[in-house]
């Protein structure tokens, strides 16, 4: 039974074979985002909230939280990124009580994302790159926390599945030598555009079940990248989740506002039998309903977890 | 290699481990349509005809046809059955190209049918009860037809898929003895209700895991059965779809005059490396634009289809 625990200070997270899906909220990132990075740097961290709230109600069960800017006024990320992770980190705790992933290539920014983050984060991530795996196993070692391995190394990142799971094996092995457990590795066997690899979903469907087997840990992946480049990007996650949630995948890092994809994994949930007697499906039914009535996704969900904490609080009355 | 092979007149479907799922339109028929069976009763044929285009036109690769009306001048179903599927087999096939299944629970319809239909359509069904097997199987034998095998049997539906499962072996033998081979056999393993029994799903999936690996067979399933009673049942199918053809179900006998499970399919069609190059998403995408902007979908995909048929034909010129 492979369980990796993840905690916020009040909220425990359990990825695991017989747990449901796992979504990991990607927005929190400034790669790409220009207009967020041009507000960090200013201190403005009004998106970052936003997207704190929103990814949370939209069914977010831990927030990524990547810094990785490059200010105009200073280009050296060592100095920039650690201190950005920590008011960052502690933004974002103290306005959702979701554990956290840590995300940098920064090793400055992993350990002020550690120290600042409460309970028991994510560390995303390591890799099968010797200096990745000299520098960030300690780091999971000493603070006791789960990481992310992705299956890339020195020679890149293969094409060949086989390669990928033998640096995820790699990986495995050099962090139990740590002392850590292999229900502390969420592999990412890295998920191919289907655009440019047409057997892309079926590498990543075997390699699931291999990592599963043969290593007996969890997994994640980026799970956007298997529609690259196409078309209706989002049908195409639609039903690669659902395929990959049968594989045995346990999580995904991905935009948890997006319909289209939260549906999908919601009714992956129930079919896996991992929703007892459908409450989740037929809470999220009324927030689809919502939608239809003209709200935006993101707002049917605020509103749902708006009356679902007021109803457990008791401290919101209904106007 | 498992190839059920079905040909209308011109046109041959395969369903098959290495092929495209096969969707087997279900709409024409009237059980539970109080108009359609009011319309045959008085001769009128103009849904079927409608049903029968829109079906082919939204991706329907075989369309399934079903007598069973009771007319109110005439209870008798082994009376009334037989001609109208005579008549319907006849004028389905004279509009649309694709190959039939043969629906019907009255012995001298699937008769009718098998004598009218041109080609190798496909029959349905078969059940593990001993009058069906008795009298089916010869019909299957004599006709050279494959047959959808039901795997519930004199005691009824076992909610245990190990005996559902036993069922199917046992009708697969059966059919040996008939000299009729395990590629003739299309097996529905039954899919139950996930919102009655919440292992419905996990059954299914390994089901037609065993179903493929023990006993060789292709797969069917009244898909939509797994959302009965549930809200959003669209949401359940479109994970459920693309779950069971990762599983290994090779068809589905269902409406495909629905966007969002025809969407899934067709997603999953790709990430199972069955759409080369991607050419069959890229060409629904284009249908799901004509959607956006304010066609139905069976309009944007029967607009799709005379534009493509018109380009192979060279018959139709542009407007």
């Amino acid at each position: 039974m492979t369980r990796t625990v993840i905690e916020s200070k009040t909220k425990t997270v359990v990825i695991g074979f017989d747990e449901p899906f796992c979504v990991i909220g990607e927005r929190i990132n400034p790669t790409g985002r220009k207009k967020l990075a041009a507000e960090l740097e200013a201190g403005n961290f009004a998106t970052v909230e936003k997207d704190a709230l929103e990814q949370v109600a939209c069914g977010a069960m831990v927030l990524d939280i990547n810094a990785g800017v490059v200010y105009n006024s200073n280009p050296n990320p060592n100095e920039t990124e650690p201190p950005l992770m920590t008011s960052m980190v502690r933004l974002v705790q103290g306005l959702v009580d979701v554990p956290l992933c840590i995300d940098s290539s920064v090793p400055g920014a992993l350990k002020a994302g550690l120290e600042a983050a409460e309970g028991r984060p994510l560390l995303n991530s390591v890799t099968g790159e010797e200096d990745r795996l000299e520098l960030v196993l300690p780091l999971v070692k000493k603070y006791n926390v789960p990481v992310v391995a992705i299956s890339n190394d020195d020679t890149g990142i293969s094409e060949d599945p086989n390669v990928r799971f033998e640096v995820a094996r790699k990986i495995v092995q050099r962090a139990a030598d740590f002392g850590i457990p292999a229900h502390d590795i969420v592999v990412d066997p890295l998920v191919m555009p289907i655009g440019a690899m047409a057997t892309a979903g079926q590498q990543v469907f075997a390699l699931v079940k291999r990592l599963r087997e043969e290593l007996g840990v969890n997994t994640t992946c980026g799970a956007s990248n298997i529609s690259f480049g196409l078309p209706n990007r989002h049908g195409i996650n639609a039903a690669f989740l659902p395929m990959a949630i049968s594989a045995g995948m346990t999580s995904a890092i991905m935009n948890p506002v997006r319909q289209v994809e939260m549906e999908a994994i919601r009714a992956a949930n129930m079919l896996m039998n991992h929703d007892a007697n459908g409450g989740e499906w037929i809470r999220f039914s009324k927030v689809l309903e919502a939608v239809e009535g003209g709200m935006s996704f993101a707002e049917a969900s605020a509103s749902a977890s708006q009356a679902a904490s007021g109803r457990r609080g008791g401290r919101r009355a209904r106007a």
